[in-house]
């Protein structure tokens, strides 16, 4: 198989491409719609890449899901894939095996296979929610429904901050763009996206300074659990929240490195935007055999 | 490869066992020495079996380890085996090839070979420490360099009591055997053993009965975190504080079932003592690639 198509579904935007060999022959970048929207951009890189028709789909998309059945299940953020069975609606349009997956996961795949290509890391997605995906000994870590990885939602403080999922004190309730808004409106009494209170943050500004250390000191504890569970070579991160690396970067180092005897590189993903796409694309090769 | 010898080096006792097709040909268990025992103990059991050598020899020890060399590192409970070349020096004494690992992922391996055979669990060793091994996919998780699997290190809380590995609010120093006598210790002023600990519990004495809640509640914590990680269908459960199952069991799972959206069965062993036994002799069948 090397005529692929990946699709990265995400909250705002979905991105299509056709991949060979690792390059992306063609691509479409759109505002999330529903398979209509999906299906045009499909057909367009197809034809961009000259194929005839894709071997293969993979799609990536942040939602729960049942992925023996292709089926997209509860999805508030994705209104268009309520339900939808990907696999069966996107197989019967292409004549074409489809394979789908969790984002973040898929984004774990990219990085396996043409990013950082280690055999022991752990993927963070850290955006306005934080998603995650595992790999361990070469293989991906799919769980046994395939919603493994979800380290935004590992317990720190039972006790803690309401998160969006419904339990307390997870890691993306004190790190999360959403949740740093949360803590913020809570904390500060003020409005602010993640990217704004991180901005006031490096201006200095007490308020926002603390609330982003909190956040560095949640993720750099839930890195520390992964690494003696896991013993990683390698933490890859992606996401919008990365865009402010070096300010947040040492933060997260310094408390890992004080709650963790393991000690893997903190590194950015190597792919940019195109992780999860890539990722999707070889979705294929990684299956889960369940 | 069908006659194995499996060795299990506990802080107290050793154990060792001939083993074919899962079938303990035969045992000797005696207080943990140096080579000298083990190699008389392998003997002897190798004979009783009507070998003539053994074909492999797997390893368990709790303790650090450099498994590509197979040396046991520092290993303060184990005085007879610091810097020992195991795989060295067996298998100059055996003629047979040797491998060494940890002893809780021993005892996971056991258990997906001849106990639960679950290809997505965690094996938890509840006792004076808390070990721990992970199997995903039907493949044991190593890490980098073997040493993936430390649930009783996991920071729980940054703030929390000092633990026995140096670091802080590890699940251990709340809920393993050591970790509560030192809570009781400070707490009620009482020397008592963990398994005291947990009868005056049992019996309502309300100082013992709220340590062990706590201790309760950060093993569920540690369990939602895995769930949320690894999705797995099942947590196996030996050691010797699971003689309080009864007890410990309903309070683990009420905090898991809170703190966690995925929700895998706790159980037993399938294998009692000999998990760990078994683990070991199917241990050349599982050993990583490095």
């Amino acid at each position: 198989m090397e005529r692929l198509v990946g699709v990265d579904i995400g909250g705002t935007r979905t991105r299509v491409a056709a991949v060979q060999r690792g390059q992306i022959l063609a691509r479409r970048a759109f505002p999330t719609g529903g398979m209509a929207e999906l299906q045009k951009a499909v057909e367009e890189v197809v034809r961009e890449a000259g194929w005839s028709k894709p071997e293969a789909i993979g799609v990536g998309a942040p939602a729960p899901m049942d992925m023996r059945q292709g089926v997209i299940l509860h999805a508030p953020n994705l209104p268009h894939w309520n339900g939808v069975n990907v696999v069966k609606e996107l197989g019967a349009l292409f004549g074409c095996l489809v394979f789908l997956g969790n984002d973040a996961t898929c984004a774990a795949i990219g990085e396996l296979v043409y990013g950082w290509k280690s055999k022991d890391f752990l993927y963070v997605t850290w955006s306005t929610g934080i998603g995650g995906g595992i790999v361990a000994g070469g293989e991906v870590v799919w769980g046994t429904t395939g919603q493994a990885g979800e380290i935004g939602h590992i317990p720190l403080r039972p006790d803690g901050p309401r998160c969006r999922c419904g339990k307390r004190g997870c890691l993306e309730a004190f790190a999360g763009g959403l949740g740093l808004s949360d803590r913020a409106w809570e904390g500060l009494g003020e409005r602010l996206s993640a990217l704004e209170l991180v901005k006031r943050a490096q201006q200095g500004d007490p308020g926002p300074a603390r609330l982003v250390d909190e956040a560095c000191q949640a993720m750099g504890q839930a890195l520390a659990i992964v690494a003696e569970l896991l013993e990683p070579e390698l933490i890859v991160f992606g996401g919008g929240l990365t865009h402010s690396w070096g300010f947040l970067e040492p933060k997260v180092e310094t408390a890992l490195r004080e709650m963790s005897r393991v000690k893997p590189r903190l590194e950015l993903t190597r792919l940019g935007d195109d992780v999860g796409l890539l990722g999707a694309a070889a979705l294929p090769f990684h299956f889960p055999k369940f």
